[in-house]
C-alpha cells in the first residue's frame, strides 16, 4: 500500500463520529500506513492521493478526483445511498459493514413490537385525557408468549432478533432465499416461495429486506391481504419494499393492529402524510441503528478488513458477497 | 367438603371472566363438588351456603353473611384490595394466586424500558410535528446490551424478567430479603441492606415491591438521589412504595431519563397531576397483568389448590407464605 487512508467519519453525534481514540488505535495497529482525516467539504482535495477511503458519504463526481482510489468502505449496513455501479465501473471495491447493526436493530424491533403488544402508545396518549383508561386498553394488547413472529430477510440482524423473540416465548419463522445449514437460534425456516402462504398464521411480521429490484413493493396490497387480522408490522429494512397506500389501507380495515416504521419512501415523509398522523403508526427516523458502541465496532470491522486488503485477501462486505442470499427471489 | 364453591369472576373483558369452558372443566375435574357462579350483586345471598369462594371482589360485610366460608381465593397476585385481617379474624383462609403474572408483567416491563431506551415515546410525538427529527433523538437512547438492570423485590416475576434482560445482553441484579439458594437465571443477588449503595451503577431500576409497612416510600428523595444520571425507573409493584414528588424532581433534574408507571398512589392520579403530563412519564392503568391466558391459568391454579384443600394439604398462596421473603427489611 502506498497511498494514504482517508477517513471522513463526521457527525454531530459522538457515536457516529470517529474520535481521537479510534485514530490512535488505528495508527498503532498499522504503523506503516498513513491515516488522514478530512471534513466532508475537504474530500474532493483529500481524495487526490487516497488509496482507501473510509467514510459515510461518497459522491460520484469525487471518483474523477481520486485516481489512486482502490477501496471505498462505509460503516453503514446498506450501500443504496452510494453510487455503487459507478464505483464498480471505476474499478474500486465498495464494502459495506455488518455484524454490529444487529444488537441495536433487534432492540429497536422488540421495542416497536412491545409498544403495540402492551398498548403503550395508546396508553401514553390516553394518560393525558382520560381519568381511568383501563377498559380502553383491553383490546390493545396481546401476549408475545406463544405468538408467532416472521422475519422476512432474515440474516444476521434477524438471527439476533430471533434469539430475543425466543426469550419471550415466541415461535420464530425466518424467510430468506438460501436456507442456512444447520439449526440457528430456534428459527423455523420458510422458503421464499412460501412465505406469503404462511402469513395468515403470523402475529408479528418484521421486514428486514434491503432495497433491490427484487424486493421493491414486496409488501403490497396482496401481501397485506394475507396478514392475520390485528397483526403487527415492523419495517426496519427499506422503505421501497412497502406500498404505503396498501399499508394505510391495512391499518384502516383493522388488518393491521399497528405498524412501526424506521424507514419510509420517500424519506422524510411529507408533513401531511397520513402515516405520520395515524394513531397506530409509530415512526422513527432511521434510528434503529443508534448505538453508543457503533463507531467502536465500525472501526474494528474496518481494521479487520484493512488487514485483508494489505494481504490481498477478499474484503468482507464487498458487494455481491452476502446481501443477495438474503433477498433475491423474495417476490 | 359439603358446601358449594361460589365463583364470581365477572369482568367486561373476556380474559378476566370465567367462561363456560372453564366451568365445564372444573365440574369434570371435581364431579363430587357443586360450583355456583354469581354476579357480584348476588354474592351476599350466594355466599350463604358457600364453603369456598373464588372471585375478584370480597367485602368485609359479606363475612357475616357467609357462616360456612372457610376459604377465599383471588385470582389476583396481591391481596391489598381485600380485607385480609378481617378474613383472618373470621377464621377463613385467604389465598392469592401466583406463577402466571410473570409472563405479561415481564413483557410489560421490557416494553416500558425499550420505549425509553429506543426513544420511541419521544419519536411518536415528534413524528407529527417535525419534518426530520433524527438529531432530536440522538440523546434519547441507550443500548440495553451491556447495561445493568436492578430488580427490587425480585421474586417469580423478577426472575422471569431477568431472563429477558439476559437475552438482551443486560447484567441483572436482584434484590430480595432472603437470598435464594443456588443460581437463578444469571441474576446477581444484592442484599436488601446494600441495594441503595449499588444504585449509582444501575441503568434501569424495576420496582416490583408489594405494599407493606416496610416498603412504603422506599423510593423517596434519598433513594432517587442515588440513581445513576439518566437512568430509567419502572414501577410495576405498588404505588405506595414511591414518593411521587421525589420522582417528579428526579425527572426534572435529569436524574431520571424516564419513568414507566403501571401503578400510582392515588389511583387514578388526579387529572391535573403533573406525572400525567410529563413528556418522559409513561403511565399504564394497571394493565401490566393483561394477558389473554389469564383466566386459563388462574382456573388451573385454583383447581390445584382445590385438590390441596380437599386432601387437607396447605394451600398455595396463603398469606404469610411467600410475600414476606421478597419484601421485608427492604428499607
Amino acid at each position: 500500500m502506498i497511498g494514504p487512508v482517508v477517513i471522513a467519519l463526521n457527525s454531530p453525534h459522538s457515536f457516529w463520529a470517529i474520535g481521537p481514540g479510534h485514530l490512535a488505535w488505528l495508527r498503532e495497529a498499522f504503523p506503516a500506513l498513513e491515516f488522514r482525516t478530512a471534513a466532508d467539504e475537504e474530500l474532493p482535495t483529500a481524495l487526490g492521493a487516497a488509496e482507501a477511503y473510509f467514510g459515510w458519504r461518497f459522491e460520484e463526481r469525487w471518483l474523477a478526483l481520486a485516481p489512486h482510489l482502490k477501496w471505498i468502505a462505509t460503516p453503514a449496513a446498506g450501500t443504496d445511498h452510494l453510487p455503487a455501479q459507478q464505483i464498480g465501473a471505476f474499478g474500486a471495491v465498495l464494502t459495506r459493514s455488518y455484524g454490529f447493526h444487529a444488537q441495536p436493530m433487534a432492540e429497536h424491533a422488540m421495542g416497536m413490537i412491545l409498544a403495540f403488544s402492551r398498548g403503550l402508545l395508546a396508553s401514553s396518549r390516553l394518560q393525558r385525557t382520560h381519568l381511568w383508561w383501563k377498559d380502553d386498553l383491553a383490546g390493545e394488547f396481546f401476549d408475545l408468549a406463544g405468538a408467532t413472529m416472521m422475519i422476512v430477510g432474515c440474516g444476521s440482524i434477524g438471527t439476533h432478533l430471533a434469539g430475543m423473540g425466543r426469550a419471550f416465548g415466541m415461535q420464530v419463522l425466518g424467510v430468506r432465499r438460501t436456507m442456512p445449514h444447520g439449526p440457528q437460534s430456534g428459527i423455523e425456516w420458510i422458503a421464499a416461495s412460501q412465505w406469503r402462504h404462511t402469513l395468515p398464521a403470523v402475529d408479528v411480521v418484521v421486514n428486514l429486506l434491503p432495497a433491490t429490484p427484487d424486493t421493491a413493493g414486496a409488501f403490497d396490497a396482496s401481501t397485506f391481504a394475507a396478514f392475520k387480522p390485528r397483526s403487527v408490522f415492523v419495517n426496519l429494512g427499506r422503505g421501497t419494499t412497502v406500498d404505503h397506500a396498501a399499508l394505510l389501507d391495512a391499518l384502516e380495515t383493522g388488518r393491521l393492529r399497528g405498524a412501526g416504521l424506521d424507514v419510509t419512501d420517500p424519506r422524510p415523509l411529507p408533513r401531511r402524510d397520513r402515516l405520520r398522523h395515524h394513531p397506530r403508526v409509530l415512526l422513527t427516523p432511521k434510528t434503529a441503528v443508534f448505538s453508543h458502541a457503533y463507531m467502536d465496532r465500525a472501526v474494528r470491522f474496518f481494521a479487520d478488513n484493512l488487514h485483508n486488503y494489505l494481504s490481498g485477501r477478499p474484503l468482507r462486505g464487498a458487494l455481491d458477497e452476502s446481501i443477495p442470499d438474503r433477498m433475491e427471489g423474495i417476490r
